[in-house]
């Protein structure tokens, strides 16, 4: 594409020595550009949960410790599965005993850059969110002391704990464990996306087609709630996609005017993790791109919109982060 | 310990300088060792299924594929967990909709060293074994036919199919994806535990207590079945052990003196691959090694002798394969 741009120019100006000329390493759209943040390589941290190797490695082993289930078979890493984008790809959740739950599995990737965590923001962080599943009856179905007495049956894991929150006396606790997977998810990040190369300076990084799309993004007004590192500004708001009769955050605050409401789900990495909505209903990018013109937006995107919108979705997918497959003992 | 032995040998004869003479190179046990194979880095290849790494690349994707079950959430890696000794580390197997096997699950670790697969020897070898699973209810619960309309439904998995097969006009087959799941399982082998080391020549590999452990093992007789490269005659012998009223092998054959009888399992990671036997009821390897004794040889073992064949027994932790959590599509 650079290419192809250069010679256009060249011809232009008629001279092919206008290679160094400042002015061509521009594409024109810096405008557009600025609506937008790279992703950090970290979300912040909070004061109360330093993240430190030694509850990462704990975090790692945890995420992956399907013993903390009743079945003793489901881990976190069940639903938020490393091969396929740290969630499911189904619809809705599947967990104990095969019972299906109400919601799309979030991703795990970039998930501490979002305000508040669940569909329906119940947790404001990644340390509230973590015991949730756990004890989620269609999820995990455990008894949280008990997950906490299995663990404190493996040797290995009193070590793990004793090092990772070295001033306890009593290391394996659920706020602990809660620590811990939250500091393990804070690592998962996906930096380095060919947006985020081309919001760094590296304007071969988009094809033709997703700066399109990225200029139909913001024309269209998407950036108006898909906005920040995240592509997300954790806020609430109305929608009941097809097929979906959840009254999402009212559950939580009980106030009619959160009936239907749920947070901007983060788009980073939104090629890889389909299906989509809160009912997981939606198959494709397109069609979600369709939904959220019309619900959200109130416009008929044509076709071609579309086509271009999730081509700069498509963008959005960053490298994937280092973790372990732990030995767990 | 080889410096103890050294030690003494060397007051014995009265000179420190007796370090370089071979015979100190020796612990006196060659005849033992010599009732021993080490284990190889691959296992026998079939003439129908030749190891390429296309076969093997993809094997692995679809050993972490859910999509191949009917709830879309199990795959081969949920109970052959690679955190877990690439068994679960429950009694018994927990497959679709929570229901619960009738035996215990054994590690793909070295099964390609296997004589047939299955506790009860149903199927001869890994392409036989590799679809069992998948259809079975209580296990991934699916029409192998629909799991295969998943897998065209994505073209990532047509160009690795066609990779892996290029002679064949129709690549995504059951067959085909039976021998490149059983070609990624032929790979996933732990040669170089202490006792490989032992066997080929470093006699540090291993303490005192595991070397007493192995002589133990020999003399009692444990090696009668427990032998060859996996410790496992891959032979059927009948054993009830506590708790089971399972007929095993003759549920395969019909043939009365088939009745109560298994397959020797490897004893190969065993230490990482509790609980034990067809059931799952013996949850420590010193309490396997007590019913053992007392069912297959008819002994009490001492506590001693219980201590040095399970010191033994941990010797034969491999290392662990390498293999790549795949991206999916």
């Amino acid at each position: 594409m650079y290419n192809k741009r250069l010679l256009a120019t060249a011809v232009t100006i008629g001279s092919a020595l206008a290679i160094s000329t400042p002015a061509l390493a521009d594409d024109g759209l810096g405008d557009y550009r600025d609506r937008f943040e790279p992703l950090p390589h970290l979300p912040a941290i909070p004061a109360d949960n330093s993240l430190t190797d030694a509850k990462v490695e704990l975090g790692n082993m945890l995420f992956f410790e399907p013993r903390i289930s009743s079945s003793g078979v489901i881990s976190c890493a069940t639903c938020h599965n490393p091969a396929l984008g740290w969630t499911d790809r189904i619809p809705r959740a599947t967990g104990h005993d095969g019972q299906i739950g109400e919601r799309n599995t979030p991703t795990v990737l970039n998930s501490g850059f979002l305000g508040s965590q669940f569909w329906d923001g119940r947790e404001p962080d990644l340390e509230g969110q973590a015991v949730g599943p756990i004890e989620a009856d269609v999820e995990m179905a455990m008894d949280l002391d008990q997950a906490l007495e299995r663990l404190e049956g493996f040797e290995v894991y009193e070590q793990k704990f004793a090092a990772a929150f070295p001033d306890d006396e009593d290391p394996i606790s659920a706020d602990n464990l809660a620590h811990a997977i939250a500091s393990f998810e804070r690592t998962l990040n996906t930096p380095d996306s060919p947006f985020d190369r081309y919001l760094h300076g590296d304007l071969d990084a988009l094809s033709d087609q997703q700066k399109d799309g990225m200029v139909a993004f913001v024309d269209n007004g998407c950036i108006a709630c898909h906005r920040g590192p995240a592509l997300t500004d954790s806020q609430f708001h109305r929608i009941q996609v097809p097929g979906s009769t959840d009254v999402g955050r009212f559950d939580v605050t009980g106030e009619e005017s959160d009936r239907h409401r749920f947070r901007t789900p983060t788009l980073r990495n939104v090629a890889v993790t389909y299906p989509y909505m809160n009912n997981g209903a939606t198959e494709t990018l397109e069609e979600a791109v369709a939904i959220m013109g019309k619900e959200m937006l109130g416009r008929d995107f044509e076709e071609q919109t579309i086509a271009d919108i999730t081509a700069f979705l498509h963008s959005l997918t960053g490298e994937q982060p280092d973790y372990e497959v732990p030995a767990l003992p």
